[in-house]
C-alpha cells in the first residue's frame, strides 16, 4: 500500500476515518452515563440521600460531555479542512482518540472523588494531553501538507481555539495540588473560550 | 471557521453531524441493556425469584427504549427539513444529546426502585426536559432561519408531537409526588400521541 | 410531515435508518463482551479455576455473537429489495431492534447459569421472539408495498430463512423445561440452517 | 438471495458491512476504557495507592487500544482492494469481528493479574488468532477472486504485516509459560513492525 497515490479526500477510505473517528467520539461521550451508577438495596430514605450525592456524578458527566462535545466540533474543523490523509496522520490521529475515550475514567474518578487532589490533577492530565494531541494534530496535518491551501490563512483561530483547553487544564494541576476545589475552578476559564473558537 | 459560508446539506460536514447524532442515540438506546444486571451466585430457586423480579427493569428496558426510540423519529423529522447547519445549532444539539445520553441513567434507577417517588420524579424530569429540548432546537431552528422554507407550513404538528412529551413527563412530576404509581400511568398519556406525532 | 411524499429508498432519511439500524446492530454485538468479567482479588490458582469455568460464558458469547450477526445479515436481506419506507416500518423496525439490544441480557445468564431451566427458557424466549419479529417486519414490508416488484418472487428463501431461527428457539423452550442441556442441543438445528438462509 | 448477482463495490450493501465493521471496530475500541474501574468507598491515601497500582491497567488499556487501531488500519487496507464482497466473505468477516470485540475481555485481565501466566496466555491466544483470522480474511478474498486485479501485485506487503502480529503473539505463548513478564516482552517485537506494516 505504501506505493499507492494519496487516497483523497472523497474516496471510500477518507470517508471510513471520519465515521470510524465519529464513531469512537459518540460511543465516549454516550459511556460517560455509565459512571453514573445505581446502588442495589437502598431504602427509600437511603436513596434519596445517595441522588443527593450524585449531583457530584452529574457535574461530572456534563462536565466530560461539554469537554468531548468540544473536543468534536474541533476535530471536525480539523477534517473539514484536510484535502487529503496518509498513514502517519491515521496513527496520530489513533493517539489522539485513545486519551479521548479514555475520559470516561478520570470522569468517574470525579464524580466519585470530586473532593481528592489525585481526582482532580488526573482529570486535568488527562483533558489537557487529549488537548494537545487535538492541536499536535492540527500541526502535523499542516506540516505534511495535507491541509487544503485556502483554508491555512484562517487556521489561526482554530489553531489556538485548540491550545487554549490544553493550557487551562495543564495549569490547573499545580493549583489542584494546593486546593482540588481551587483547581476545579480554573477550568471555568473554559467558558469564555467555546464562543470564540 | 467564522467566517466561511455555511456549510449547506450536502457536504460532508452535515453528514458527520446526523451520522454523529444517529451515533449517540443508537448508542444510548443500546446502553439501557445495560441496566439488566445479572446477580452471580445464586442458586436455582432464588434465580428464578431474581428474574421473576427483573420484569421491572425489564419494563423500564423497553419504556425507555420507546421513548428513545420516539425522541429519535422525532429528532429524524426535525432534521430532514434542515437546509442548513450552523455552530448555534451544533451546540444546541449537544445540549440536547447530552439529555438523551442521561436517559439510561434513570431507566436503571426506575427498574431498581420503580416503587419509589424519587425514581419516577427523576425519569419524568429527565425525560421531560430531553423533549423540552429537542423542541427547542426546532425552534431554533427555525429562529436562525435554518429550516426549508416550503417546510414550514407543515411544520406545526412536528412541532406540538415534541412537545407533547415534555409536557406529560412534567405533568406526572406532582403526581408521583404523591403517589409513584399513579405517576407512571400519567404516561400512558404518550400512547395515542404516537401516532399523531 | 404526515403529507410528505414517501421519502425514498436514496434519501439521506432511507441512509439514516440504515445507518441506525446498522450501529444498533453493532453496539449490541459489542456489548456482549461485557457479560465476560473478570473478579478481581484472586490468587493465581483461583485465577485460574475462574477462567477454566469461564468456558461457558465463551460459549454464550459467542453464541449470541453468532445470533445477532446471523440476524443482521437477513435484516440486511430484507432492507436491499426495500425500495421505501414508511413511518410504520420504521415503527416496527424499532420492535424489532428492542429485542435485538435485550439479547446480551439473556447471554449473561445463559453464560452465568447455564444449567438452569430459567435461562435457558428466557435465552430461547428473547431469541426466538426476535427471529419471529424480523420474519413480521418482511412480511409487513411486502403488506405495506415497500419491497421492490421484481424481488418478490426470489422472497420465499428469506423469508423462511427468517422463520428457522424462530421455530427452533421456541420449539427448544419445551424441551429446555425437561432438561436445560437438551434444550441447547435443539439449537444446533441453526447450524444447517445457516448455508441455507 | 442466492442466485442474484454479486452487490458490488459501489452499492449500498457494500457501505453496510463496511459501516457496520467499523462501527464494531469503534465500539470494541471503546469499550476498553470499561475495564478501568473505579472502586467506591476509598480514603484519600487509598485512592493514591490505588491509582498507582492503576498504571497497569493503563498499560493494557494502550496496549489493545494500538492493537485494535493496528487491526482497524490492516482491515481497512484490506477492504479498499476488494472490488466485490459475497456471503463467505461477510460470514468470515464476523467470524473475524468475534476476535476482535473479545479483546476487551483479556485486556481486562491483563490488567488486573498482568503478573499471572493465565493472562499473559490467554492475551496473547485471543490477539494472535485475531490477527490470524484477518490474515486469512485477506487470503479467503483472494482465493474468491473478490480483490481487484491490479491490488493482487502489491498484496505482498499487506499479507506478511497481517501475519507478523499472529507470529509475535502466539510465540509469546510458549515464552509466558515459563515467564509472564518475558512473555510480555516478546510482544515488543510489533513496535517495528507497524512502520513496514
Amino acid at each position: 500500500m505504501e506505493a499507492s497515490s494519496p487516497p483523497g479526500r472523497e474516496t471510500v477510505e477518507f470517508a471510513r476515518i471520519v465515521a470510524f473517528t465519529d464513531g469512537v467520539f459518540a460511543i465516549a461521550i454516550t459511556v460517560l452515563v455509565l459512571s453514573l451508577d445505581v446502588p442495589p438495596d437502598l431504602t427509600g430514605s437511603d436513596l434519596h440521600d445517595q441522588l443527593v450525592d450524585a449531583w457530584r456524578q452529574l457535574f461530572a458527566y456534563f462536565l466530560s460531555f461539554a469537554v468531548i462535545g468540544r473536543f468534536w466540533i474541533a476535530h471536525h474543523q480539523v477534517f473539514s479542512i484536510l484535502h487529503d490523509f496518509d498513514r502517519r496522520l491515521m496513527a496520530l490521529n489513533l493517539v489522539y482518540l485513545s486519551l479521548i475515550v479514555l475520559i470516561p475514567f478520570p470522569t468517574e474518578l470525579l464524580g466519585e472523588y470530586g473532593g481528592e487532589t489525585d481526582s482532580v490533577v488526573l482529570y486535568a492530565a488527562v483533558v489537557g494531553t487529549a488537548a494537545l494531541l487535538g492541536w499536535g494534530l492540527l500541526r502535523a496535518a499542516l506540516r505534511f501538507g495535507l491541509v487544503e491551501p485556502e483554508a491555512r490563512a484562517t487556521i489561526g483561530p482554530t489553531s489556538s481555539g485548540m491550545l487554549r483547553p490544553a493550557l487551562v487544564f495543564y495549569a490547573s494541576i499545580p493549583v489542584a495540588l494546593l486546593s482540588p476545589v481551587a483547581g476545579q475552578l480554573v477550568w471555568l476559564a473554559m467558558i469564555g473560550g467555546r464562543r470564540r473558537a
